[in-house]
């Protein structure tokens, strides 16, 4: 990496906001990752989550930190691409952000601008970054339909039509995770109840996991965590369904289940040739893409009656979204190679 | 009409193959109706329903006869549009037809070129060749990213991205009716359970109908149709509804919510700027177009947070199939306009 530091063609940045960190990326002009850097999402106390001014002037000090540390030694950038969670407009502002608490409103485009005056900016919804980086160096190469869906704290998807990355009319196609899948489920962040990433996501998965560990399924797990079922977390099942914990494999299959109820959904809508998982629960790999590939060969419709969808990983991992960001920059500025 | 009959330009064939009716038109180069004709659809005997080759040859059959009927006394025509109900690939075979009973598998664009030897066939999604026809004469005319929503025995859509059509990857693109929407609802005739389809279609109302019925909510329902809670159908309301009966309203309110949800959940996978309502159910008009748009107002992700999106009913009715067919058709061999 460090050869190109200093040298070589301009980078463009690309910084992905997510509900645990702020992750960046400066990429050079063939895709390579030059540096990287992490925060954690500023979390806000409790008087800024109120106060959506104070929030994204935190988020927005947290972008702007990442592009100082990203940019030391570099030559100055072409441009920062920034994915944020939710529904992101064309301004780029953060219009309704879920799981982002407080950063609804948030005009994250005009804030950062007033950090880094001159940079050309432009910020997208995190899944449609991951979704452009796995079309440009991943497992989305060559896809004309498809979609990319990012499981981590909420679910996103960037849909891609006609072999692009879908917008669709004010930037917030792929709002995926508030589709209502049970109008009789849990409350959901964004203000309604039973969305699919109550179920499917990470948190989501907790949730099951806590059902699982008051129920008695999951004896070792809360024995490992201290004895309480309520401190069974999401990554204790990932952890010991890897040593084949059966009641954690058991609360896998049930996550699965509903990630495939989704998924059936999307394929309902737009009729993907191709699906590929990411975000932070995609981690588990085969553990979740296993049962989540039997129980989508159910609950899709038709499923003797078309073609199967190619359902895999993500391949970029916990880059997608800041490389994408990069990518959607350094386009806007220079047109798609 | 008759004016154009055997003179001037030559017309083009559109059929729509419904769940209760096969209708058709001939249409000019310019759009205008020169004919139609209608047929019940054939419902097939029970022996038929288990024989996908006799239930094809029942169809293809209607078909052709409703093709005599149409041509009769023009000259021959350009070509021939069909539009059937369900998952229709690009070769014209009907992969999965839920609300078809026996249809699954049949190879329509086959069975009727069998009969009908030399005529340039094509046959797409139903609700898709609606979308064609209100994008091009309809209430979708100018629209980028839009809907086209059938409300009829099941629920279909047209999706419009970038002012056309998005069949997806094979053809099978605004199945939305088979959304899942409460995993533990009613079963489907797809074979699973909880389908938007269940709630928000023709055959939806007739259950909200029976359910309000039963609970003693449609007193002067049921003592129309002679007592018996049980025969009420989803028309009984609607009349009832448009005499100001308060329990008809409640039900179309109820159905009114359901529609909502299906939509929003289509809104956040899509994003389109206009949603147009069509189908049977569409005409009972504002009696359901004003119950959607308020639970909509709920429904959607981020209402405060977004431009409104456009809810209004179709403009072409019941011949939005056929008059789309007949423009797929046309333009399968000229080439659009």
């Amino acid at each position: 990496m460090t050869e190109h530091r200093g040298s070589g063609p301009r980078a463009t940045l690309g910084i992905d906001i997510g509900g645990t960190k702020v992750f960046g990326v400066a990429l050079d002009p063939d895709g390579r990752i030059l540096a990287e850097a992490r925060l954690a999402t500023p979390n806000g106390e409790r008087a800024s989550l109120l106060d959506p001014e104070r929030r994204g002037d935190q988020v927005a000090d947290a972008v702007a930190d990442l592009v100082r540390q990203l940019c030391s030694g570099l030559e100055p950038p072409v441009a920062l691409g920034i994915g944020a969670p939710g529904m992101v407009d064309r301004h780029g502002v953060l219009c309704f952000a879920p799981n982002l608490p407080g950063a609804s409103g948030v005009d994250v485009q005009g804030l950062v601008s007033g950090r880094l005056g001159g940079m050309a900016i432009v910020v997208e919804n995190d899944a449609n970054c991951a979704a452009l980086a796995e079309l440009t160096f991943g497992a989305l190469q060559g896809a004309g339909e498809a979609a990319m869906i990012t499981l981590g704290t909420g679910i996103g998807a960037g849909l891609v039509v006609g072999g692009q990355v879908h917008l669709g009319s004010n930037g917030f196609a792929g709002e995926v995770g508030h589709m209502i899948v049970d109008p009789a489920g849990p409350p959901c962040p964004c203000g309604r109840r039973g969305c699919w990433e109550r179920f499917a996501s990470g948190a989501g998965l907790g949730r099951l996991a806590r059902e699982a560990a008051q129920a008695g399924r999951l004896p070792r797990v809360v024995a490992a965590v201290g004895g309480d079922p309520e401190s069974v977390h999401g990554e204790d099942i990932t952890t010991a369904a890897r040593h084949g914990d059966p009641g954690a494999l058991g609360v896998l299959e049930e996550l699965g289940w509903w990630v495939a109820l989704g998924l059936a959904n999307v394929v309902a809508v737009v009729d993907p040739e191709r699906i590929v998982l990411g975000g932070g629960l995609a981690e588990a790999g085969e553990l979740l893409l296993g049962p989540t590939r039997r129980a989508f060969a159910e609950l899709v419709e038709g499923p003797g009656a078309r073609p199967p969808v190619a359902l895999a990983a993500a391949t970029l991992g916990e880059r997608a979204g800041a490389v994408g960001a990069a990518l959607a920059a350094r386009w806007a500025v220079e047109g798609p190679r």
